[in-house]
């Protein structure tokens, strides 16, 4: 596909330039080995998955990125667009294709694809259409890149990542959801805004669905090594329950309040999705609230039948998810991640897979 | 403007955290001058804008960066998805206003806004639209920074960097036009995608009018210290004259079939003019193909009155335009260029300006 | 300085290559004002003073690096070494001179240089003689660069810190010692190398002196939002105080075992001077563990005279030190600290200045 | 080796905080292939190794370095100097080890170690102790990775990058020495110092033998697409031979000069190699002149029986060597290189191997 741009040739039929510009010492021979570049597909050219290709390919994370989706034209277009760069970037090989045999062998696949809310479509409809649209997506891409790892960021992100887990058939660690990573930069932006101060030194987690039941964790905010809650204490400061639950709110809605304001949301969850990219595929093992199979952490038993992904903080690395950290939840965070939990599988359980 | 989003506070009224968060030390005393952050300001937030806001903001070229659009939801979605990435990426203020004296001070001032075509509208009467346009925003903007560089990527790029220039007074060599540089990383990308090697092997050159005009540079070709022509005669290649046109084709028609496909072009001229940036405000003193005042260079004489941009070949660094590289062109390539430059003066002496 | 290596011409006497290749273009004037590059100085091309230039040139955090030292051709090898991998990285003007007047209008000036001990010599002694050297260095320094931020790396480099305030006449936050942020490095390395995850994802603190009385922060250990100390007792892990006194000595002796091992310390310092210069110049206001003016905080009053510099988590931006954390320290911390004060006063109490 | 530094535990014997803080999520499974992270091994921590090793880390290019010398002490001390700065670096595992086994299925092996020589030791000599040394090392390095990139460093590099290639019994493609790779830079910093503008605008080769009777490809500089020769002489700039003759003579003296001023050449080889690890990791397809197996390009016929390498323009990719440009060489060019074949070609003929 890459060829396509290029199908002029600087010399007349039957004598390759290309041939004739690099001679081939002696004595070479073929890798001996399947090529060992780092390849990611981005499944679906929306303003999501291009936010998410283009952020990747600026920060240098892979030698290789597959596009796919199912309108050729645009999915030709940013191909090109990409491509066009090419004197600014580290040469990266960028291919598109409608077809998911283009993804080949990948070391992550990335899904951005996924239906729009007709007006007046209920939840539930809109799921059971993208769960179809899963069946045709996730089978093929699971066999053509049997060791991939799997990042599903499309929503509802929690469901449709326990859905693309039971699509592919791979093992948990290898499915992981985009789940509150980017709530929790957006909740760190939030801290660090107010302290004046870079939020890189904020620790600060927003666990649970991503969406409205959403969790954040108070009682684990530390900044510069200092716990913000205890903080608060000793300052005298008095730190009331509805002063915190605003702060939340504005996290929740910040999706809503940019889908609003510019029709969608598209640099920081490139940027988030990039994050968990570049821990992944350079086994940085950093820690991430990421949607995971839930079972079993923090008193989430999954009822005996259902297995709810909900977002933990997770250690990743180049096997996917490494394990979930043992947090200490307040027993009210604790009972709000069960809720959350519960809301998850009632829906998982509609879908009958 | 940044503050917007963190008007909540963590504790109550007359209770600032920030202040009890942070202590200053003895003796410490405000900044002598005022600040020398390198600030960089983006007019216009459409999606050539937003292309070159983000790319600046991943290559971390800016410790600040101002957004100004005159749709003022448009532009508070966009600072706030910027954000909401905080957490990923080094520290950068992000403002976002309708009013110019946000852009105070900038270092860079790069201008994305412009009128769009009205179908069945001739192109002087959108020329004239972007003058009017013009007149309102470069002279805020070269008051409130008067020792800034102004680069201009609006188009019709060469005209609108004339204008840039009478409207700011400023001198020449701070009034830069994006001009051929993106032309050339495709014509490059052609070049190394065709030979299979890496484009920043390829030196290879577009000059004149960014448009159907633009001129080919092929005698100045060169692959790993290879000069292409000559490669191709001792090969006895025949390079027949309807070959290299079809690839200066597929350049000139690169931007109008991306746009064709994807509505729009965006992430190839982010990286160009994020390239440019770089160049400029580290002072690297890198040669780029860039729309400058090009009167008495290649027999571009001006016809005595007028003085045409158009983009040469030209070194750039902290003060802008350092100088234009005394190239060698063909007999046929001055010719065209000279041609190039007369088409545009006969647009200019149109504006009355 | 940089010419020097150029001594030799492309062209005969009379005819300047340079001045032919590139043409001014009409009307451009010089930059209005002084250039605004940002330049580092490193006084002292040691182990240390080279490790920390490398860094600084490959992160490409300044326009121009100007090396000093007392040592002319060390000093020029070193020069040139790192000219020579110009083809290799971003254009960075390379300086050096045994001229202090070299470092004019700096941003940054780090100092490295510092007499070593000659056996059997006292401390006392050693720091008299890096005092008359201070004396000869820093007020040439701080008059070629009135508004720069200095910083301190030479040993011992709490009480050389105080020196180079007192010598510079600077306030207080714009002297800074590089203190105890490689010590935290250290300890969160050993921390995330037994809980084998990132670390960058340990927010850990050593403050006090720089050497054997530092503090270890035990109580503000965060490691991807879980407080450490608190997470041993609820897990019921016994955490008995000499096991955790074990791994201060760790990070204590860490550089006298890479001093006894290979026979200095280089790199690590160099990393951790590297992202001081970086908080500092792109006004980070992250937060970093370094040598201040610490009168007034956690008790430590001075004796009504004395001024104590010594590690405490400080905000650094590019007006210095913002402000110091107010960080909770237990009783037993807090008590440390004060020593580790009154060993630093009576030191300083003996210099005379 | 890594975990050495970290022997004390947090808890007591029996208990391990590491397996309680993380818990594996349920349905985890090992990763199904070996592991493919990017592994780098140095062998040999001398000046140049460690300059290389720490370039590598700094442009994080490898996720684990393996180091390996046989001097136990100063091998721990640099990589305890290395694993110190963890929390200012991407995570990167860092190992050492005296034995060749740590570098087990590295993708680069990278060799500096060299027998130094002895004060009036002929050249023959020296070669030979270097030879003894490369049996011992190159033997187990190419079975402990067999499917590796090798790159020679220690010089005489041509020599000793074919006696490598002999050794491994690795396809030519695969032995690589590090050649004029770095003449090549000092060539292009000379030219664009003299010119005045950025270094990687300079298309410059230096080929042939790394030292004495290596050759400059005058005629293939291009600066910014104008080819250098005949722009002198098209501004009727008379070039002598001489002049041309004595910049090549300061690039051959480059080396030769640092080491006088400084005792040895670190930094520059570090970023070339670097460079040349870039290439080859990253699938760059970049050109760099190398020293590959020559026999059969430019009139080096190898006698029938040697088999020279020495350095031409090489592409660069994840397989190796892809491939010689075919550059035109003036004829007296060609002659050079051919002398510089022949001299090489007794030298090895000397080996007897």
């Amino acid at each position: 596909m890459q060829k396509t741009a290029s199908s002029s040739t600087l010399g007349p039929d039957g004598l390759d330039i290309a041939q004739s510009f690099f001679k081939p010492i002696q004595g070479a021979s073929p890798p001996p080995t399947t090529s060992r570049n780092t390849k990611i597909s981005v499944v679906g050219v929306g303003n999501v998955g291009m936010a998410i290709a283009q952020t990747i390919l600026t920060q240098a994370l892979a030698d290789e990125i597959a596009l796919v989706d199912v309108n050729a034209e645009k999915l030709r277009g940013e191909m090109l667009d990409l491509q066009h760069a090419a004197a600014f970037l580290p040469r990266t090989k960028i291919s598109a294709s409608v077809d998911y045999s283009s993804t080949l062998a990948s070391d992550l696949v990335i899904v951005t694809a996924g239906a729009r809310q007709i007006p007046g479509e209920s939840r539930l409809n809109l799921l059971q259409r993208n769960l179809a649209l899963f069946s045709k997506m996730i089978p093929p891409l699971a066999a053509g890149s049997p060791e991939t790892i799997m990042l599903i960021v499309s929503n509802p992100v929690d469901v449709l990542t326990y859905v693309a887990w039971k699509l592919s058939g791979f093992p948990s660690n290898r499915v992981i959801g985009s789940g509150t990573n980017l709530d929790s930069s957006r909740f760190r932006f939030l801290i660090a805004d107010h302290l004046d101060l870079n939020a890189q030194d904020v620790q600060a987690y927003i666990i649970g669905e991503h969406g409205d039941s959403s969790v954040a964790l108070w009682s684990s905010i530390s900044v510069g090594g200092v716990p913000i809650l205890s903080f608060l204490e000793r300052q005298q400061i008095a730190c009331e329950k509805h002063t915190l639950e605003k702060i939340h709110r504005e996290v929740v809605e910040g999706a809503y309040e940019v889908i609003r304001l510019k029709g969608y949301t598209s640099w920081a969850i490139g940027y988030s999705v990039a994050s968990l990219a570049r821990s992944i595929l350079r086994d940085q093992r950093s820690i991430h609230p990421v949607s995971v199979l839930a079972k079993g952490f923090y008193g989430i038993d999954g009822d005996g039948v259902g297995e709810p992904f909900l977002s933990l903080p997770a250690q990743l690395g180049r096997s996917g998810v490494l394990g979930v950290t043992n947090i200490h939840l307040t027993e009210d965070e604790a009972k709000q991640l069960q809720e959350s939990a519960k809301t998850i599988l009632e829906v998982q359980s509609q879908l009958g897979i």
